[in-house]
Parts: structure tokens; sequence; C-alpha cells
């Protein structure tokens, strides 16, 4: 079934259609755009209540800069699908996140209209202010140049760097703080509460009308003009500079103003559009605004899936055997056995709450678990922190997120050897949110570091054991555990934990000639793969190798002087990973065997379902099964040292 | 020539015995540090300036606080000199900075007063806090946890994230802000400006007493009750939250004070230390302070080498013949040469200068080379914003540094293949400063991302050409140019400028049996160790790859079809680096050959002289020679496929 967008949206294929419109006629072009999201969203998936919270925002910014030659940038991006549909992409809005579709986020290769690619968060300052600066060496002087920032995106660290840098730049951006309390989660921290503070008490502006007003109600001629001017001194110190967060690292602040005013919006943007210099304006908005649902639990409609959009209802799938659990299910119910054991273990995400699963913990042992905002890095050092008090600290971050921390797992936590638990959570790929998300990188980036333990679940049970050993008191040194985004493969998967011997992996199987070394999860599509060979009479063995950091030297050796042809999977880099370590313990041996090496290839992967990827990258059963059947066929002269 | 301590600072095994003085006594104590300081660093070398800054705080901290049990954490380090004097290594403190002997930062491992191991700067926050809320759930109320972090380190996102953590937790930490306007050079940015402000016009507290007094002077009688009441509550939200930039973030600010009044330090320290939650202690201090030279020229003076402390003479090494330049100013003075040429070419520094030698291009091109702060982060973001509009940024971090931007060379750079140009200063080891700053993992932690060129010159001409290389207009992909710390090899460094095709290497002499790769500057170690075995009938072939992405393939195919026994060499990790890239050719073409891999084991390395350091990993001229020896004596089945 077509989904048709309303009259006004259905004649706008670009900006330059929209600013034919009249200021009036916005309210409706706002009206046909959220419903079109709705419509769409509701049956092709995607972020929901994001988009619908700046669709004023949105259209007022096309309507008063001249885009793409000013220049928008979003940060994160999950809010842009308005922007997407009033670029150009409207009828192709229904490819959003699917495989060789649109990006569901800004990108540069798929529009002129999407300055910079985005996804993860707190980008969009730094970038917009390189963009501005150029145009001011340039002599660009009529360009504009705008980053859209949530206030949770403004709690990373790198947010406030580009502020600071802004604010001794010359260059013409505009920042727009669309302040709507909520990353995927709530928003959390002391920036949050002062955001509330200045829109929900006074604002500056009104805070200093008020006060002059209440001034103007003295009987003047008792002043005495040397009393006034101190007073005006006086109260000019207070409320210059040092008088608004913003203002004090001199950015010119502008709002709070309603974000769904949208005559409001038009207006402020043309007033402020062209002062110079660096400016800020706070917004108000509500995330899934006009959606009333998704105002009502924002979270859950962050990312709905599919739904009614009539009832609400949102769909869920249904089967008729037990399912396993997701690995983040299996992360968050887990911890919580384990921290009622031991009085230790301490949780830590960066506004990954949901995501992670580590809510459960934060409502059951609130002062043992703390979501602490979107900046990874503080959250490795802070739990670096909490490990020299003696705590284990099981600190989450998704896989792509954590090369936001990277220096500090270096320099805070491995240098130092501090056994602080890392479970890298969405490793490997991610699905629909593609490039910016797919955690390809950890193995290599992890294992070239000096004291890690670095290992890999095949299943649920795996990531029990892992989880249940990475918190003994033996364990002094660094631990990551990796895990992918979604299920599992057990339907039983709360089984009774058991330590796992740091660096030994699992034989599955035994075989003739060819053997798998397999690392974490895509295990199991080696484990298919060699059922789906058997009836052709090859029979590789398997071998689930756990830990890719230390490696289980003892079953090397048994794989290298036993098999002459040796496939390895895994679903990180084949660049500096799991295959890489396999080929270095080879070398240092002095073994030969020809080594397949199956993983992410050396390219950008974008979006689509785990299987589309899975199979575009080769490393799903079918793949590995061609391989084994390639390998097969391979003449090895084999040379057992 | 033995260095005596003072009468009084003699005496001071442990903060215990400091605490017998008298309050009136420290000012000796102080000064006998500072002279201490002078005497040893001036002999012995170091850091200087830093910690001759904070000598009045250093002795007030540890006449107020229960060291160890409370717990300090010095950011960066730098200036924690006067700390490990203090703390019982004032007889070991010659050794600081040399080989086996005491660390130039604070280290868990050397003293139980070094609660957290530092290098890089802004991780002391998250770290206190990490303790302080250990402390907390443990119910230890009683204990302090002080974090001491410059102005020049707070302008990194990180401290940023750990405020806004900070003002959220009950627990107790206490920041002392030692506001100095330095880093190593002068800081930047518009905190530096807030912090100027609220230091030399009206400080918060003075500002809100001198508006009562105002008031106070006007005739009460004729202020109603309601008149004075609104007044207040107006004055109330101007003057609470928002007036004060971390009172914004819920920090109770004590200051600015004179951080080189001892008396007041402790009254002042007394006073707060018990105030339960989060606080913020504003001091000023002069970095130098004492020694009128360093107060001078403070960058100079940051770590001068060897000097005569009493004409201030700093002593250079001379020589009779030419020597070669330093890398770092090869970099500096061939980006004016080129940007000269290119008008679009920028330089970006994140607080390094002088390090860097930027500074030269800052001088001559303003307009187009900024030193943007210690923020790596931001630094690289908006290298890429630059890009997107057609400039060519030479984005100049330290190998380790660069640590601190990953996420965005992934996220920003490599997945929109922006071509920014990424000079990885102080890659490899780089001496006395020792784990925290060695540049061991980029080869690793870069190759493994896709688009890169990851490039390293043996020499100062090939710095120079990789520079104009990659400058170049056709090369579209991100590119990355690494190289070490201090001298190259070559007088006459000033060459003529050439392209080198991208992703080839060079052959710099054939051999028998035995061929070495070398990647970067350690190929000079591997050409005399080749010159060392010359007399000894062993003629190993040399290439100098100069890429480790991409590789030079055809090199390769010739080298693996040529020669049996390979040996690497690099100044990275043996894990995941050059040696892996290798490897990982030679199994995708199904090569036999014997690699050794050579370069930084899997362990931290610690401080000391480089050529100390080269012979520990096993890299100068003596052990590769040993490695070509001990190669030339095995049999190997040489298989060319």
């Amino acid at each position: 079934m077509e989904i048709k967008p309303g009259k006004l949206l259905a004649n706008i294929d670009s900006p330059a259609d929209l600013k034919k419109l009249s200021k009036e006629q916005l309210h409706e072009v706002c009206d046909e755009l959220r419903q079109y999201i709705v419509d769409v969203v509701s049956v092709h998936g995607g972020h929901f209540g994001a988009s619908l919270g700046v669709v004023e925002l949105t259209v007022a910014l096309h309507y008063i800069f001249n885009t793409p030659y000013d220049q928008l940038v979003w940060d994160v991006g999950h809010q842009a699908y308005g922007h997407k549909i009033l670029t150009g992409r409207r009828d192709n809005f229904k490819t959003n996140r699917k495989y060789k579709g649109i990006s569901g986020f800004p990108k540069r290769a798929e529009s002129e209209y999407d300055a910079f690619g985005v996804g993860h968060s707190s980008t969009s300052i730094s970038a917009a202010l390189g963009m501005a600066m150029a145009s001011h060496y340039k002599g660009e002087v009529d360009r504009q140049h705008v980053a859209i920032i949530g206030d949770g995106a403004m709690t990373a660290g790198m947010a406030f760097e580009a502020l600071n840098h802004a604010g001794i730049e010359k260059s013409n951006i505009l920042i727009i703080l669309n302040d709507n309390c909520m990353s995927i989660d709530p928003n959390v921290g002391a920036l949050k509460e002062y955001l509330t503070d200045i829109t929900t008490s006074h604002s500056y502006n009104k805070l200093r009308d008020d006060f002059w007003k209440a001034l103007g109600k003295l009987p003047g001629e008792r002043l005495s003009r040397k009393i006034v001017s101190k007073m005006e001194a006086a109260l000019k110190g207070m409320v210059s500079k040092s008088s608004n967060l913003f203002e004090a690292l001199n950015l010119r602040y502008f709002g709070p103003i309603d974000g769904h005013n949208i005559t409001k919006l038009v207006d402020t943007l043309k007033d402020i559009k062209d002062i110079p210099g660096p400016k800020l304006l706070h917004i108000k908005t509500v995330k899934g605004k006009g959606y009333e649902l998704a105002e009502k639990d924002q979270t859950k409609w962050h990312a709905p899936g599919l739904f009614d959009k009539i009832t609400g209802e949102i769909y869920k799938k249904t089967f008729d055997l037990p399912q396993p659990p997701k690995y983040q299910d299996v992360f968050g119910y887990t911890i919580i056995e384990l921290a009622k054991k031991n009085d230790k273990i301490m949780g830590v995400t960066p506004a990954m709450p949901s995501g992670s699963s580590l809510k459960y913990m934060m409502e059951q042992m609130p002062n043992r678990a703390f979501d602490v905002g979107i900046c990874e890095q503080h959250a490795v050092t802070l739990s670096a922190g909490l490990a020299t008090q003696g705590m284990k600290v099981f600190c989450n971050i998704y896989s792509s997120f954590m090369q936001r921390g990277y220096d500090q797992v270096v320099h805070d936590v491995a240098i130092q050897n501090l056994p602080v638990v890392f479970c890298l959570d969405r490793a490997g790929l991610v699905g629909e949110d593609g490039a910016t998300h797919h955690g390809a990188y950890d193995i290599a980036y992890m294992r070239c570091i000096p004291n890690m333990i670095v290992s890999a679940p095949m299943n649920e049970s795996e990531l029990r054991d892992l989880m249940y050993t990475s918190q003994l008191e033996k364990i002094k040194n660094p631990f990551v555990i990796r895990y992918p985004r979604g299920e599992g493969v057990k339907a039983e998967w709360k089984t009774e934990m058991k330590e796992i011997t740091i660096g030994t992996g699992r034989k599955l199987k035994e075989g003739d000639e060819i053997a798998i070394l397999s690392y974490g999860h895509p295990g199991n599509f080696a484990a298919a793969a060699i059922r789906e060979v058997k009836s052709e009479g090859i029979n590789p063995a398997h071998y689930d190798m756990r830990f890719v950091k230390p490696l289980d030297e003892k079953m090397l050796h048994e794989v290298f002087k036993n098999y002459a042809k040796i496939i390895t999977v895994e679903d990180g880099t084949v660049k500096g990973g799991f295959g890489s370590a396999i080929l270095e313990f080879m070398a240092e041996h002095n073994y030969n065997a020809s080594v397949k090496i199956l993983g992410i290839p050396d390219t950008i992967i974008e979006h689509g379902t785990l299987k589309e990827l899975y199979n575009e990258i080769g490393i799903d059963a079918n793949h590995i099964a061609e391989t084994i059947r390639d390998m097969a066929k391979i003449e090895v002269n084999k040379l057992i040292s």
C-alpha cells in the first residue's frame, strides 16, 4: 500500500518549493510532515520520537536558511527524517534503513543537503565550526553554518571542547540547542539540571527585565547618580558573561523559546541569522511531539519497531517455542545475580541503560549501577577510579562507542592494570544502524594493548560464564567481553555459571584436514556450515577459541600440528583482528598452514538486516560452507614442524 | 656531587613529618622544596615550571589532608615532583625519569601516595570521583578525594564530562583548579578568557557583596516590602546557580585565592575540607614561580633539559658537524613551504604548537594554523569539517594523544573518506616520558580502519615527500604519517620534494635468503644491523616499506618469491602491527616463509633513554643483527608457491 504525503508536502521536492509557501502555510506543512513520518515509520520502522520533536525546527531551518549553500549539521541524526523528506528524499523515505536504501542518518554521499555524516553524538559543533572557519577563510561572508544538537549530546566532552573553541573564533556558527531532556533514555547530569533551571524558573533575559522593572518602581529622585551607576555596574557584572553558562564561553545566547511554535521559530531564526560570530539558540521541544503515546513513553518510542499507528500497538514477533533471549538481557539479569553475591560489583553505562539492559540493576540496586550520561571517556576512567578502591566494575559500552574511550582504556585502565570489566555490547555488525554503529574494530584496537584479557562468548551460557569469571577476586587484569546485538542461540540460557580458565578455548569437534577456529557468536554460523558440508563428506574440526587474548596456545599447537588448512571466523575486521592473532601464533612457532581469514573486510559496511550483511561480508553459514569446500579442494604441502 | 636538601626538608620522610611542623615553618619548607627541585632538575633534567608553581599547594595539601588515606590525584602529573619529594622519594628523586628510576609522573606501582597514575591530561576528576563514589558506597564518610587540575586540562572534554557527573553525586570530592593560564604552551579558548574574567574583574562573591552594599545605602524606608522581596528574588536567581560556570554545574565554588600564599591555602583547605559534596577551589598560581627566568618564558622552561641554575644557561649539545634536524622541525618548516604554494593547506594542533613545531606556521600564517587547546576529539572533527570545504588540513597530534580522538578518526574522517592528513608525532617510543606517552598502538589501531592511508618515513626526506604527496589534490583519502620524537638521520634534509606513489616501498638492497622489511625510522637500525653482519658473510635484503596501508603488494610478491626468511622491523606493537600486516599478505597469497616480527612487545614499556629502551625491546641495530644471525642458522623449507 503506497503511503501518500499531504497536499503541500507532495509538492515539496526541495527546500526551494518550501520557500514558495507563505509563513501561514507552514503550520500545515508541519502537520503533513509529522503525519508522513508517522505513516512511514509505523510501516517501515526506524527512529521515531526524535524526528517528531523537531518537525517545526526542520521546516523553519529550510524555510529561512539557504540550504544546501548554508549548511546544517544534525547531531546524531536520529532526528533528521524530516530534513531528508524535505530535501528530495520524500518518495525514497520508505527505503530508510533498508539494505541499499537511504541511511537512517545524514550521509554526505547521499545528498548535498547532508553537510556532514553523523551517527555518534556530539560531533556537530566541531564539524560546523570547521566549515564556518573555512568559509571565514575563503571570505564567504554570507554563508551560514548551523549545528543542531540535543541537550543529551551536550554532556559529551567533545561538545564542550567545540564550544570552548567556537567562543574565540570569529566564524559565523549558530548552535541550536534542542532541549528535550532526553537522549534515548532520560538525560542525567548537572547540565540537565542547569538547563531545567534557566528554563523553568527565570530565564536570564527575563530576570534582567524583572529586575529593572522592580528598580523602576523605586522613587527615582532618591537614588543618587552614584548609587545608580554603582548598581548598574554590579548588575552588569553579574548578568553579563558570568551569568549564563554559554555566555561564559563567549557565545551569544538566545532563548529559551518554544520549539513547536513555528511562527516564533521562523521569526527568531530570521532575526538572529545575520548576527555575526558564534551564537546559541536554546529551544524547548518534546520528543515524540504530536503522537501522544510517544510523548508519554519517550524511551519506548525512540525506535519502537513497526506499530499500528491508530491503536499504538507495537507489533511483537510471536513464536511457538521458547526463544533465545537477547545477549543484552542475559547481561542485564546476570549482573544482578552476580552482584547479589559479590558486593564489590558495580555497573556503569554511558547513557545506554535500556539498550544495555543495565536498567534492571539500576532499578534494583540504585547505589551500585549508574547511568553517567553520554560520556564514554569519563565512564571508563570513573570505572578505573572505582577499581582502585577494590570495586569490580562492569562498564557496559557499545563497541563502536568504546572508540570514544580508547585512550582511557589504554592510559587509565591497561597501563595501571586495573581489573575493570568492559562489556562491549553491539560488537560486530549491528544491522540497520549501519556504518557508524558497527562494532568492527574492537578486536584489533583492544588486543594490541598489553595486560588486556579479550574474550567473546559463542552463546548465552558462555556470556554468563565469562561474566562470572571476570568478577572473581583472582582476576587482576582488565577484561573485555564482546557480544553482538540481539538474540543468542539458547532458549534455556539460565545455566549454572562456572569459571572459565583464562585463555582457554573449547574443542567443539575433531575433524579431518581442515580446522575452523571461531571467535564469539559467529561460531554458530561455522557450526551450521559444518553441518551443511557433512553430507558432502567434508569433516572439518571446530574450535570455539573464546579468547583472542591470551590465546589458547596449547589448543593452537594441537590445531597446527593436526590441520594444514585453517579457517578463522570472526565478526571483526580482517585487518589486525582474531585471524591476524592466529597468524602471529603461527609465525612465532614456525608452523606452516594455509589460513583463510573470514571477517569484516577492509571496507565500510553500510546498513541492512544482519542476514543481508552477513551474506555480504561472507561470514554466514552458506559462505563459510563455500569456503570449506574451496579449502577442501586445495592441495597443501602439509608441514608440521 | 650530592645534592643536599634544606634542613627541614631533610627530615621529611613522609607527610607525617611535615605535619609535626608549625604553620609558620611551612614557608621555610616551601623555600627548601623549591630549591631542591631547582637543584635536582638543573642537574638531572625533567619537567620544571609546573612543579615550582604548586610548591605551596603541595605542602598545604599534605599538611591538611590525611594522605595516603585521603587521596590526591594530580592531573597530568608534570607538577607532582614536590609531592614525590614529600612522600618518601626525596633521596630517590635524582633517578627521576631515568631508566629503572622513578617515573616523571605519579604512578600507583611506585607509591601508595600516588593514588592514580597519570600522564595524559584531564583524567583526574573522573578518577577521583570514582574513588569518592566507592568511599561513599563503603561508608568511609571521613575520607577525602582531591583532584588537582590545571586550567589548560579543563579545556579537554573529559574534564567537563566529569564535572557534569560530579555535580549530581553526593560524594566528597574537592577539585582544585590550578589556574596559571598555561599548559606547555599558553592556554587558548573561551574558558581561559572566562577564568581571567572572574579573576581580574569581579569575583562572584565580591560582586554580590558590592551589590548589597550599594543597596544598603538606599533610603530603606522608601523601599516597600514588596519591592525589596522582588529585588531579592531577582538577584538571588541571577547570582545563584547561573552566575558561575562551576556553580551552574552544581559544584560549590570557592576562590579565586593566591596559590602562593601558604597560610591562606592552609586555612582555606582546612575550612572547606569537611564541607560535604562536590566542591571546587580556584587558585591562581604562576608556572615556574620562584625561578625568574622560568616565570618569564614558561614554555621554554616547561622542561628545559639541563641548565646552570645560577646563570640560567640551558646547556645545548654541541657538535662538530652539521646535525640532522628533529622530525618536528622538518614538519614545521615543510608545512610552511607547502602552504605557500597550496592555499588550501591549514594546520591544526591540540595544544602542542611548540612540541609539534606548528608554531612557526602559526606565527607566519595566523589565519591558517590553529592551536585549539587540549581537545584531540574536537581537533579531529574540526579538521574533518574543514576538509568538507576543500581544505587540506594537517592535523598534528602525538600518537599517544591520538588515542583520544580515535572515534573521530573512524566516525568523522574514515567513514566519510575525508582527506585529512594526520601527522602522528611522537610515534614509537618517546623515552623519558615513559609508558603513558609511548606511541605504541597507532599502527594497529589505524590500519584496521577502512579508507586510511597509513605511512611512516624512514628519514627527513621521506617525511617531506610524504607530506608533499598527502596534500596533492588527487589524494582523496585520510592519510596518516607517523614519525618519532627527535632527530632524523640526514644533515642535508632540505631535499626537493617529490611525489611518492601511494602504497609503494623502496628496495634499499637485494640480498640472499633473508629479507628485512622495515617500516619507518627503525629502518635505520635495520640498515646498521645489515652493515654489522656483512663482514660475517650474511647478506640480507632490505626493503623500506613506507606504507603499512595499502601494502606494496608487488614488492611483497617479489619478497616472498625470493626470500624464505623474513624479518619485520617496526616501532609499534607486535600485536596487530606492521608485522601482522605482512603475515596477512602471506596468508592471503598462500606463501610460506619463516617470519620474525620485531617491534614493541606485548608489555607496558616504562621510561628511559631511547637507546636503553630500543635495547630493551630488541629493535636496536645489535639486536636486529642478532636476529639476522639466528635467522641465518635456521633451516627453512623454502616454499615458493
